[in-house]
């Protein structure tokens, strides 16, 4: 059976970064699938790369390997990372960028990588994507277990994370955690989270930086053109959007620590 | 056999969005072909979706499976939709991005796509790229007939288009319909159009807003650096075009309803 | 076996170009993989694909294509070709974009690519990547031999380089050749060429437009953030670079004459 191999990476595809790190999987793998995700990553921009993580590992079969290569730390002591996380192997920098499996505990396990029979016969120090992650992803889609890499590893870096407050009466506070491609906001606010106010999404009040936004809307379109809404997009999580325009370009991009409330309207 | 999946989006690949996508449809039909073609629609344009449809269906082999999503209306009572064309499938969004096929009458027949069987579990309102055109694409491919995703629709939506008039006295008037990434203006008038003109193209001239062009080339390098031309384009279609430059930065992008007029040279 | 062909061009995704090219190779060789390096070359940028090819080639098995389509004189007499270099096979114009294989005397040989019945039976003049080099491609992953499509041509176009200086007493003088995504600015400095200077990284000093370097770093997160630094990145080549920013923002991009100077510090 051909295994899947999917590609993220800061690198644009440009300069051939992407381009060599195919090679070397084609080489090794030539029967694993290529699946590019994204390489527009903004420059090692973690938590970008685990928010994406995020929004695409459930989708995706059981023995999906996904390489992941955002890594500003690159030739430092930074250790390099096989996670299996439910039923799919993560691959890539042990600078929390696979942060997504580490909340789930007990869902994952970790080797680190080191054995250099499974990497580049040549390792540079600036591009460990080409010479070590993309390797050993090639390997695991040979069927090479885990373990065969390196030593058990339990302790992962993890992200520090701004943290979500959940108020007893009425209200949840959570703030901003992406800005998507379309200038959504997307909060770390869960569809789960807003039912347990227990009213009607038609009766709740958003508020982010002194804007406010009365009800949660169903879809885009419900707003009038240019209009600013609320809704749970198809993350699962509440965004602040703005109907064919920009809610980013509107509101601005608020700083991480501004709070996104949610509050029964008293109206 | 294994079926080809295309993907156009105006999703980027940021977000993870059309990551998501990628993995429905492996979790699904596991030996569809995933093809790229762009996630660079600008946001909610499918006029741009459609003109890119209408450059490729034609080179595809039998049976290609184009899935398009550019779809502002997503979660609104917009239908989505299996449109048969000469030999092809196309999925989405029931907004006219389908304007390629609907213009050749005859050539194409229709169904809505209403069952939930094809869809995932669970239905987002704002992301059916990912909970109904992904698996419906999927389900195509392993040999579900369109038949079966729901009720034949005679009537989808059409684009409202800019029509070209066609004057008898040795004149065409046309538009431009496409800005490319060179910046060539791409207009709606044909080479068999111009061929109706009956004269040599180095004696007909075009004109776009007050600037005159003198003979239609027949190749980007046929002018100077940086020199104004018209030609034939790859798409079939005239475009005024710089050389090694972009027309769009030196001419401006012109006003939808801006006439383009080709015309004999009485000189 | 199924072929890999890769493909790298300066037509973005947006127009459908690179969706036609797809198609074309698809229909012809169904089972060739086709794996995307670039569509984000500069419009015309010849140097900077052959740049992206010298970084890849290696890293990809024996057999596989390159597809290349750079091609600002398309329509033009410039000829197309295919080149054998060694263990693969490269197509696209004759415009110096395989520039990379020609620098190994003996390891390549060309044909021009003229036979019309290995193209698209209309030729278009000003899109030669979807009517002539792309059916090459297809055909070559079907098996045809590179003598079939054409005769033999032995004086392909070559680029005219900026040429390195290697002075005796303990400097080498060359120059920035790419800018690459992160900003890093790339010069034609080998390792090797620095391996010549005898003496350790540490000792070396680096200057470029009057900013000076002292020793070559051996990662990027050597440097401070924000700081800027020399090392001998992925490609093999000594790189200036801004620890998590851009070189080429901090410095301004050079001027293609501007010197990059190593030599032995002597404090």
């Amino acid at each position: 059976m051909s295994r899947t191999i999917t590609l993220t990476t800061d690198f644009g595809t440009r300069d051939g970064y992407v381009g060599a790190i195919k090679g070397v999987i084609r080489s090794i793998a030539p029967d694993a699938r290529l699946l590019d995700i994204s390489h527009d990553i903004s420059h090692g921009r973690i938590r970008q790369a685990s928010f994406l993580l995020d929004n695409i590992i459930e989708f995706f079969p059981a023995g999906t390997i996904h390489l992941v290569v955002v890594d500003p730390t690159v030739g430092s002591r930074r250790r390099a990372l096989i996670v299996e996380y439910k039923d799919c192997l993560l691959v890539g920098p042990d600078n929390g960028v696979f942060e997504t499996a580490y909340r789930h505990s007990g869902a994952w396990s970790c080797h680190e990588l080191t054995e250099s029979r499974f990497m580049l016969r040549a390792v540079s120090n600036s591009f460990h994507g080409r010479d070590i992650f993309a390797p050993a992803a090639a390997h695991l889609a040979l069927g090479v277990s885990p373990g065969e890499f390196g030593p058990p590893l339990e302790n992962p870096v993890r992200q520090s994370g701004p943290r979500k407050k959940l108020f007893g009466d009425g209200r949840i506070v959570g703030s901003v955690i992406h800005t998507d491609r379309f200038g959504n906001l997307i909060t770390d606010i869960t569809a789960a989270e807003l039912d347990t106010l227990g009213c009607d999404y038609s009766r709740l009040r958003v508020s982010l930086c002194g804007k406010v936004i009365r009800g949660i809307s169903s879809h885009y379109a419900q707003a009038g053109a240019g209009e600013l809404l609320a809704l749970v997009g198809g993350t699962g999580r509440l965004e602040l959007a703005v109907n064919l325009d920009s809610a980013a370009a509107v509101l601005g991009t608020p700083s991480p620590d501004a709070e996104v409330i949610v509050e029964r309207s008293h109206e």
